[in-house]
């Protein structure tokens, strides 16, 4: 489909963390003008000091009447939230709507029941930084990065052309789906391999407490393996929270597959456990290499 | 302790991929001479080429007789089979013989039987490189890194402080523990890991059957849990075998930490759930300023 050039007259990013902030910068060129919602004062600074956006307001209201492009970067919760309680109102009749929370069924459920007239498309880019926060914003965050498009009720075929242009002018690649086939899909590919991590530190927490030579020895596999228990508490639990079933069912998946390496571990068939782990190895080289070509295209 | 300086006279490396390539760079100006012991051809000729041995064979005998100091460098079987088969009645009495297997139990084992005379101390670095094989060689390999040492029944006092100097020439950390300890240790720091990981790109690996979009919105998160399921399998299978015990018991505690959190998710339990996950955050992080700053100290 051709999409055509995006332009904004006025572009609102509600929530100025690294998304919204890396957003903003990287459609500088493309809006006439660029306001910065947030409750959080220094965020605020930081973005007008930075000219990553031209206005800011702690005021939602007057942050989006006038936009007719608005993005809400904000962790789920804070989304259903704004779109559940106040925003329906503040907008103008043929606003885009867009968001970046990470599941999407709660979140395009709650589009649906916009105002007719606003136009509303959920969004999930899969990209991201270990460093949070405007001041890591980079224009570059979503070049070659897969980008999620849900449609809702709200959408109209205009509003998904314009909502595909955005993604293109942020220099990612679209991939439209429904929120429940992507909420199922990050259950398996973040959400699954959160709660791992998570219990493993828990786990070795706990061995740390009897020999603190576990905490002595972890290396670069540990290291790997654990960073992501160290995300944002406050993100993981919101997405934990609205995608509860996907969730369920993976870490029941997960424990078929556990039991099996572990029947033939425990029953010394190494035949068959070198066999598996060969085949499960392929699948993570193929896929690693397909990766990195994707993030960094010739 | 005070180590003195180490010193041999005739250093053999049997096993020249990564980690004995390695060890032979580290101990350059240390060892009058320097043979290499290998079966691969290739090997061989890059360790000769690029002056990383002075001599190399490809039959152990005439690799070790002459030798005062010989680093079995080998996948765990591998050493056990050159300590039970054969290498007992090649050695010169005296002689100072080490390995660096992943697991210790069986090794150290295997070195309790030696003929009385000779000197043996079971050895684990903690490093590695995502690149194996000679060609990846590094004389800082082991610089910072934790030196599991074990004691064996043939490890004499002279023997202990002697592998002590070798490990500080290596500029390792030398850490000393009996070799049931080490091998619970890494089964919950590095086995464990690893099979989580394996399960994991499984699961995924189910999921993407029934939906490619797993594959192609896996990003930074899937990358960094799943890496560990890329090692290599002879070496895996090898450790997995020879620590079964220990890791299936760390498996079933995992089964335990990952219930505890799937309880609270389930439930709704959200203030539990995030009590949980930031107090695992803390540990994760904690650890994590101490481990870098060991690896890079000021």
């Amino acid at each position: 489909m051709s999409t055509g050039s995006f332009y904004a007259r006025h572009l609102a990013v509600v929530g100025l963390g690294l998304m919204g902030g890396s957003i903003a910068m990287a459609l500088r060129e493309r809006a006439d003008t660029i306001t910065g919602v947030d409750v959080r004062s220094e965020a605020c600074q930081f973005a007008l000091d930075n000219k990553i956006v031209d206005s800011v307001t702690e005021d939602l209201y007057s942050g989006v009447k006038d936009a007719d492009v608005v993005i809400l970067c904000a962790p789920v919760r804070t989304i259903q939230q704004l779109l559940q309680k106040r925003i329906g109102s503040y907008l103008r009749s043929n606003t885009l709507l867009m968001d970046i929370g990470s599941t999407k069924q709660s979140i395009c459920e709650a589009m649906g029941q916009l105002p007719i007239g606003i136009n509303a498309v959920g969004g999930h880019p899969m990209t991201g930084k270990e460093i949070n926060g405007i001041s890591a914003s980079d224009p570059n965050l979503y070049r070659n990065r897969p980008f999620v498009l849900c449609r809702t009720r709200r959408t109209t075929p205009a509003a998904l052309v314009r909502a595909l242009s955005l993604v293109q002018a942020l220099g990612a690649i679209a991939i439209e789906m429904d929120a429940e086939r992507h909420d199922r899909v990050v259950a398996a590919i973040s959400h699954l391999p959160y709660i791992l991590s998570a219990a493993l530190v828990a786990t070795v927490a706990n061995e740390g407490k009897n020999d603190d030579a576990v905490w002595k020895l972890a290396a670069g596999g540990f290291r790997d393996t654990s960073r992501l228990a160290a995300s944002d508490i406050s993100m993981m639990s919101d997405i934990l929270s609205t995608n509860t079933k996907s969730v369920a069912t993976l870490l029941a998946m997960f424990r078929v597959q556990m039991a099996l390496l572990e029947t033939m571990l425990i029953s010394g068939d190494e035949q068959q456990l070198t066999d598996s782990l060969k085949q499960i190895r392929e699948a993570r080289i193929e896929w690693a290499g397909r990766y990195e070509q994707k993030r960094n295209p010739q």
